[in-house]
């Protein structure tokens, strides 16, 4: 008989969550408000209220159930420990399948949520097929997730496929939220993008569809479909810190496809026609090959690659 | 009673092998030459033979040989398969386990020489107690081996943690080995050591001992013990390059420990006092506490993590 798994994306305003079948099937997807105060002690009792009722209203008993995925915002160590707790949750450090457990009584995995992304691409979205995978997301920062042999790379402190924060700029001058000075994640994300615009724009007077009204990701990107020659090179500007960015990764990890998403890759194909040529060209001979996909999942990444954590088999 | 395994490292002069006990200790090493004639076929016939009678002398039964791990030099994918060939030695692709099965039948597992040595390392050399490793190996070139949770980091085609050819600078006007500039083995390697020395004394007439003969990556480090200020320029320039290029292969596998090796970490202590510094500031915040330690298994780093390919019960 059919089993089931549910996936859970904990976000600092809203928790999603899914119903999934065994094969991977997304069958229902809901949210729930995030309540961070008290340290945020009520999320976790509020997700398994949430599972519960969903169990009762399609008849699904804890036999059905192989277990629930959770992807949290933080590092998160291989057992599910927050390792630092999640300042946006309200988080001390904590495991979380043990505390799981006392409110509900099925098998709980889980993961950093930018990883468990990832691999919700990797299992059904833009890297499906693919076992070794490095996912970007350019939204306001830009994340990482790297998939090796179909597992997720924690790394020692949770930090792996921190590549948002490769330091790619010595003349950088303004500060990144890390602290520190020149990391891709400031050229290469939504906010980066628009750094490079409105220094573009103050260099001197070229003309440019980007000088009447907002400066966005979004303007930036529409003004190159336009031709916009200030908006191109701009989106050129973004490719060459971007694709030199990821042949460095390539060199290190060596994936065979690299899924793009994030608010920033709703560009669409345009966006990799300004990466790609540059990581063919500086990328180490052996690992030039990787394909470039946009990611397939959107929000719903997360948890499809939280239930994926239960019901992958080499997960 | 006591199991045992050989460990075979294969270079484009001389293969080395090497008896270890279960628990890791080496009982005995010994090298031939490698015959590349003819297509290199008689390289794994040779170590066969070479085995059988260490196997012989010590009366060590086939029974008693819990398999044979072996280097190799190329790209070595997941099942022993050389992907292209390996040119100094004069294959073709094949794969190592099978043909090696049919001149002894013991359980045989291969992998890339340089991935084999990161491995010994953290088996029983600089890396010992730790899962998450990088080796970085400072010789005529600079390699790289990557131990993520215990395993190998292979990559899709073999060249996971080909870290020398990370592009880490781009005004390099003369092209690496791989035909890329700005190669991070450019500067790094014991080539690249004598590139940057040969450029800074040609910049000036500043006065140097490494005016006087030959420059080496020894002579350099000798002069930075002796404290020589054109030498010492040197070798920040070194650990700049390599401080930055070890933080962003942080950022990327958020390693617990850098193990240095190669003929350039003869070097000692110094080297890092040169590379330390760099990396910890422009590492991202939650990479920066890598720890660093030189190998110390020398050349039979390659037979040790040979043997623990076989010996070591996660691998």
């Amino acid at each position: 008989m059919s089993k089931y798994a549910f996936g859970v994306d904990i976000g600092g305003t809203t928790v999603k969550l899914g119903l999934f079948e065994e094969a991977g099937t997304l069958l229902d997807k809901w949210e729930i408000p995030t309540r961070t105060e008290h340290c945020g002690e009520q999320i976790l009792p509020d997700v398994a209220e949430s599972i519960r009722a969903k169990m009762a209203e399609r008849s699904i008993t804890a036999q059905d159930v192989e277990g629930i995925g959770i992807g949290a915002p933080g590092a998160v160590d291989e057992h599910g420990t927050m390792v630092n707790g999640a300042v946006n949750l309200g988080w001390k450090p904590f495991n979380i399948p043990d505390t799981m457990k006392g409110y509900l009584d099925v098998p709980v995995k889980a993961a950093n949520d930018a990883n468990v992304a990832a691999f919700g691409e990797m299992w059904q979205g833009g890297g499906k097929g693919y076992a070794n995978m490095v996912a970007v997301t350019l939204g306001t920062g830009v994340g990482g997730g790297i998939i090796v042999e179909g597992k997720i790379l924690t790394g020692a402190t949770g930090a792996g496929g921190e590549i948002g924060h490769m330091h790619v700029e010595d003349q950088e001058t303004e500060s990144c939220g890390c602290k520190n000075k020149g990391c891709l994640e400031q050229y290469a994300s939504a906010t980066g993008i628009v750094r490079l615009a409105k220094r573009r724009l103050a260099k001197d007077d070229a003309p440019s569809v980007l000088r009447d009204g907002e400066v966005s990701a979004k303007t930036v990107f529409d003004a190159v479909k336009a031709n916009d020659a200030l908006a191109i090179e701009v989106a050129e500007q973004f490719g060459d810190y971007l694709g030199k960015g990821l042949a460095l990764v390539a060199a290190v990890v060596n994936p065979e496809i690299f899924v793009i998403g994030g608010g920033v890759s709703k560009a669409g194909e345009v966006l990799l026609t300004y990466v790609e040529p540059v990581f063919r060209k500086y990328a180490f001979v052996a690992c030039r090959d990787a394909k470039f996909a946009l990611a397939t999942l959107g929000n719903d990444a997360g948890i499809y690659g939280a239930a994926g954590l239960i019901l992958r088999k080499d997960a």
